[in-house]
């Protein structure tokens, strides 16, 4: 018999090769995964320990915001912070651990341009602050949130406090010692965020970003498996929200879906390559949309709306309001001539209460008017902009007498 | 320009149409989906809306157990049972709820022929008891539980009990009021199975078996996506873990992984088809196997045992141990020979304890000795199973310093 002859018979571990079995088609597979690790890890400047592999950028965000929660070893209720427009697997995790009294919460709000101010932010920060989680762009109106000057702002508490602790322990308190050096500040606030609609086009080095905990996910990257990434700064102390094998680290149990991660990791890596080619070629159209929009009489009538800091910004992103015409109607229109837009986080699609981001920034507005979002991407061209735009201006005459 | 014309400008949704859009692609993903749902639920003898895509078996255990305990509204402690063998999914979601004292938990024992005696399980039933989980067939030996009869047990459990409410809730005490009919018995406790290793041979119909929670994983089933399922009966009470999107009824929130879920149901509903005749021809390789073992004086000489019992048992497995002989050593032998088999559960392999499931059985066994399990699959032939047990001889001969 041939030596190279493989016979499985280990399907009951998974019917191909599983990356926690000890045989060589084991051993092999979790090389792949490793090397899988490797590659995210350099996509993020972090380390291959740092990256756990889930399910996907809900997954993520849970296991950020509730692993963190459930960690917390201190007496006090533990505090986490958030803002108003985050995508709902954070604020539906926010309100969660409040109701079951697991955290207090504090929700700060966003700006009228759809960005958050640091210094709001650090306003919220108490003695018993464990998170920060603000998301890096958001996903209906793409604004980019300043995730550094957050992390500053954070960084100045924990030296704020750690002075204070100093000053305190000297046992003779009239002569306040010299502050220590900074290199022993409390873990916490940690800082995490939700990258998901950033990977495409915004730079994700942690470090540079200066964050604890970043999520990203597959199904929002082109050619990428359908798995999500949770980095996790090492200095982290995280529960997982899964019980069961050892798998990434313990902290996420369950066979890990090799194939996926592969496809994910390479993806990642090819986009991080293009990148900046590709947000070139997309601000360039970005601006050719918007100078159409901004141009034409029919959209001015109907008293368009640019929604959100237009210079902030995914280069992917356009969402705009017409006061008096509910966007889901503009999508199911657009729809009908072969146009896909959005009117809202396709996560909150089965209510029908409208979008609570642009409820935000335009809290004066009829909830039930939202937005809508046109996101780019990889395969759009100008001429789908002026298809787009034809078709769009067609169907607010159509309805004028809406807003007339 | 033509009708047909399709511009995608929802790339921030997913890159490929998100069934929880509303324009006309993600209304046809969202038909996909559900004929997916319906496809799960005909071969569950199911209703679609009872059928919940996750991202696998560990969750959808996770999701049953925790989401029970969640959900649960009772102003005592809520109880809940298992066995001793079950996957560390279960188990150690168990011991998790235990320490963070959500709920107070009974761990029964199995006989030594793997196989949990159903009065047991009823003998641990309490007031409180809001669910019992025992796997439908045990991943490492392949015993195969009674789930039907524990069914019935619950049943009585709860006739019983309605009887009781019944007799006391009589304004004249002497006068026992004859007992309702059973149509409101209380949903608890409720009856969890993790089916993950009998979905490719045991029946699966959820009336028949009795049960109000069903895990299923495709990383078990030849050909399926990379999801799971869980079964969870309409009037289950179920909270969700993740928090998020209103995704499969808001109880697993996240953008659907439409591409393996259609896999996952193609592949679920050819194993139906071909259950018959595969499980004909896996229980004849598997007696072929055995008798090999059996008659073979080198394996009996190293002190054999056969694991699990003999009958109540998958088609594809077989599990055995040699006392003084390590299985991990067997395993990596094995592997260098091109035989991959396994000497405890994947999920738990970076632990050097054993198979607490060998252990459970062979209370009196050395721990580090576990088992060497063979799970055969719809590539096993017989001449696979020949090269396997000649190998396997080679080995033992090899080692006999080890048991002689």
């Amino acid at each position: 018999m041939a030596k190279s002859r493989k016979i499985y018979l280990d399907y009951a571990a998974s019917v191909s090769a599983n990356p926690s079995s000890i045989h060589i088609l084991g051993v092999k597979a979790k090389t792949k995964l490793q090397n899988a690790r490797k590659e995210v890890a350099t996509v993020l400047g972090a380390r291959p320990e740092e990256i756990i592999f889930t399910s996907g950028g809900t997954e993520s965000n849970n296991l950020a915001i509730q692993g963190v929660v459930l960690a917390w070893k201190g007496k006090n209720l533990p505090h986490i912070i958030t803002t108003n427009i985050e995508h709902p697997s954070v604020l539906e995790t926010f309100k969660m651990l409040k109701k079951r009294k697991l955290a207090d919460i504090s929700i700060v709000l966003v700006e009228k341009d759809g960005i958050v101010d640091p210094k709001k932010i650090k306003k919220e920060i108490k003695k018993n602050t464990v998170l920060v989680s603000v998301m890096y762009a958001n996903n209906e109106i793409g604004t980019v949130q300043p995730i550094h000057e957050i992390a500053k702002e954070i960084r100045y508490y924990k030296k704020q406090s750690a002075k204070l602790k100093g000053f305190f322990r000297s046992s003779d308190s009239r002569v306040p010692i010299p502050a220590r050096p900074f290199k022993n500040l409390s873990v916490f606030p940690l800082l995490h965020t939700d990258a998901v609609q950033a990977a495409n086009y915004l730079n994700l080095n942690v470090e540079k970003l200066g964050v604890d905990l970043l999520s990203l996910s597959g199904s929002k990257i082109e050619k990428a498996g359908r798995v999500g990434v949770l980095y996790k700064k090492k200095s982290v102390p995280l529960a997982a929200i899964f019980c069961g094998g050892d798998q990434e680290l313990g902290l996420r149990p369950g066979t890990e879906n090799l194939s996926e991660i592969l496809k994910f990791s390479h993806a990642l890596k090819s986009v991080e390559i293009t990148k900046g080619k590709e947000v070139k070629r997309l601000t360039r159209l970005q601006n050719y949309f918007l100078n159409k929009l901004k141009r034409s009489d029919i959209f001015n009538n109907a008293g368009m709306i640019l929604n959100g800091d237009l210079k902030n910004r995914l280069p992917n992103n356009i969402n705009i309001t017409f006061p008096k015409i509910p966007s889901d109607l503009l999508v199911i229109e657009l729809s009908a001539k072969g146009v896909m837009a959005s009117s809202k986080s396709a996560c909150k699609s089965s209510h029908s209460e409208g979008s609570y981001v642009i409820k935000a920034i335009h809290p004066e507005s009829n909830i039930e008017i939202g937005g809508l979002r046109f996101s780019l991407g990889k395969e759009t061209t100008k001429a789908d902009i002026d298809y787009t735009v034809k078709i769009l201006s067609k169907i607010l005459l159509k309805l004028k007498k809406w807003y007339n």
